[in-house]
């Protein structure tokens, strides 16, 4: 069975956002065995979304439309939606009251004539309820496919997903079972894994495909198993992976369980009992973002110094004056002395410093851009090391969040 | 005229990535004029692929694919292209001669022949130097249509954009003007501002377009006006900007000139010659790596804490414990002292402190999940705000961050 996506509004066609939201949905559809054949944005335009909705009618039987749903003029997916199905706009009693409860609620301004249009859906739908906006889900039905139309902010739309959309999918369809397992590696490029691996991917069984996903110094090798028997799929797949061991196991760096590295982390310090603590340079806090993205992560992380400026990390990192003299402040010793002291300031079990230089200047340092230092201190020892990341800013920092995560995951994974 | 974006690969359908690619190729055609008409995603599939390239040919003079030129087996889409055009790979000397180079300077691994592979392009095909990569773009033309295909990784991807597509597409086509003007308003929601500027959307000449983007907190409203004459469409949007001006003039913030408020901000500072650091609690660093996400932060950003626990405010941003017990943690005295302390400590001319709760459970204090605390400290005052942010996580963090850049930005462009 298939499903797609359309997602409707210019904003996407002309750069000013990112399509996060399609993602999201196929995540969520994949992990209830509904594959997503394609992805498609379209216009704000009243003729090229009846001509997506009629190629998608043809192929796939779910068919999710995002955005278009505001109660301002650009916003057309109902209106289109119902010259689709030759259905009229009628006024749904439930979702007016509820657009009249979050206005109560949260918004000072009274209710207006456009936000009770938010009210209108076509005759045929089934409203979905919007717990945090005020534009329904709107489902319809036809031929044996279902349309969906979902408002686009983010949140909304999860809700959405979540309570209304993947209950009923499940109800009312018959889906396969997709399994996808997906191993970490790093040191190896792309080609030179297939090289290694070429035996063992030609003999896979029909039911398995293999994907090669390289991002930022790493390959993630995908294997996505897919039939009607389940316990067939998991037999399979644990058989491919343990095939595959023995030839890739030095480079072999985990599984990826849909769960983020810092996620990971965070289990791990938590399970131990353990805290952290980082002091950054170049990369600006975003180690601290990612730590603490992570829901729950005040049980083991107490907090980070950003030290942007060569005097910040000698005011509130206490970092030698001569020793950066002497080593410059992208070094080792000064990576070192950072991750020593942020321990012991904050007082954590373990602690991540970074110093380098991201580019595009030189800055407080005469380091070469790409250039960066990182450095783990446990409760057992401290060490730096060396690492080139290229020349382009946001990678360089993006890498090197990477492996200060891997650096301090084996590090705690071995204590 | 008309331009099209096919992203090739599973990992897109399947929501392991989001795709990035197509909004930074429909920005950077847009700034051109040529409009992207429709995005799709599809899978690493053989007929899927051509039937794709198929109705994109119909319709569009341009159609670029990314994704699927790796060294590996699941890549398709240069064997898929090379039939479409009925055609026959051959080895390019200058790309075989990159890819050595690359090899021998990077990479200790000896070249293989899969790497060697990716020297092979379609004989009617132009190469497109990847300087960042093996894989080369792929310029191919049939009936005034140019098909471009590049790979997917996004720093190889733009590189071959600004160096091989986009002047290319200059030199080939004629292309209308499109220039975009974006208007920044907080305070009322959607609706509210469609109501006050109705007789204004009403009257809006034909070559000129408006979207209503609502995000966090805050509506964007897109004015797009597309034509030949530039001078022409330049004069109506500022006419129109100016009508729009007094309807709106309360709750506009500023225009977006396609950069961020930190970008801005960081404009500000350097232009005035002032600094700025930042204690975080719930933001967990996400301020200041917004902060040095843009280049040349390191002239005015200084540094930040980011006092997670409780113990690390009063151990590295000074705050009072007596201070703390009396107010909790979460508290507008608090917000005050850490914005205080840390302009002190780092020795700056603003900074931001962030205390509250982002959930999903109450942390170190007793603040209802959403409750933040935002201060802003400059050379003549501190203030602090409080906000409630509603229930999810990320959102609590994001809009926060938003907030508090806002109200900075307010103090420094007043100062």
């Amino acid at each position: 069975m298939k499903a797609e996506i359309i997602t409707i509004g210019d904003e996407i066609l002309i750069g000013q956002i990112i399509d996060s939201n399609s993602a999201y949905i196929a995540k969520e559809f994949n992990k209830i065995g509904v594959s997503v054949y394609q992805i498609t944005s379209v216009q704000d335009e009243r003729q090229h979304i009846l001509d997506s909705l009629a190629i998608a009618n043809a192929r796939s039987q779910v068919v999710i439309l995002t955005g278009g749903l505001g109660p301002t003029k650009d916003d057309i997916t109902k209106h289109t939606l119902c010259e689709y199905f030759e259905d009229t706009l009628i006024q749904n009693d439930q979702v007016l009251a509820h657009i009249e409860m979050l206005f109560k609620k949260y918004i000072s301004t009274p209710i207006s004539e456009l936000n009770r249009r938010q009210a209108l859906i076509p005759s045929k739908a089934v409203a979905l309820h919007n717990e945090f906006g005020t534009a329904p889900g709107i489902w319809m039905e036809r031929n044996g496919t279902v349309f969906v139309s979902l408002p686009g902010v983010p949140y909304e739309m999860r809700g959405l997903i979540q309570n209304g959309v993947l209950p009923r999918i499940i109800e009312k369809f018959e889906r396969p079972y997709i399994i996808h397992k997906t191993l970490m590696t790093y040191g190896l490029g792309e080609s030179a894994i297939a090289e290694i691996i070429e035996d063992w991917e030609d003999n896979l069984p029909e039911e398995i495909k293999l994907a090669y996903l390289p991002n930022l110094g790493r390959v993630r090798l995908r294997l996505t198993a897919k039939g009607t028997d389940e316990d067939r799929l998991k037999r399979l797949l644990e058989q491919e992976v343990q095939k595959l061991h023995p030839l890739i196991g030095d480079i072999l760096y985990g599984e990826e369980e849909d769960e983020s590295i810092e996620a990971q982390l965070g289990k791990l310090l938590a399970e131990k009992g353990k805290t952290l603590s980082t002091a950054e340079s170049f990369t600006g806090g975003k180690i601290a973002e990612r730590i603490t993205a992570v829901p729950g992560a005040s049980s083991y992380f107490k907090g980070t110094v950003v030290s942007y400026a060569t005097e910040t990390k000698v005011k509130l990192v206490g970092v030698n004056e001569e020793l950066i003299k002497k080593h410059s402040v992208v070094s080792e010793a000064v990576a070192i002395a950072m991750a020593e002291n942020i321990k012991n300031i904050i007082g954590t079990d373990f602690s991540i410093a970074t110093t380098g230089n991201a580019g595009p200047s030189k800055g407080d340092s005469n380091a070469a851009v790409g250039t960066v230092y990182i450095a783990i201190s446990t409760p057992e020892r401290t060490f730096a090391k060396e690492f080139q990341m290229g020349k382009l800013r946001e990678r360089v920092v993006n890498k090197s969040v990477n492996k200060a995560f891997e650096l301090l995951y084996k590090e705690i994974a071995n204590f």
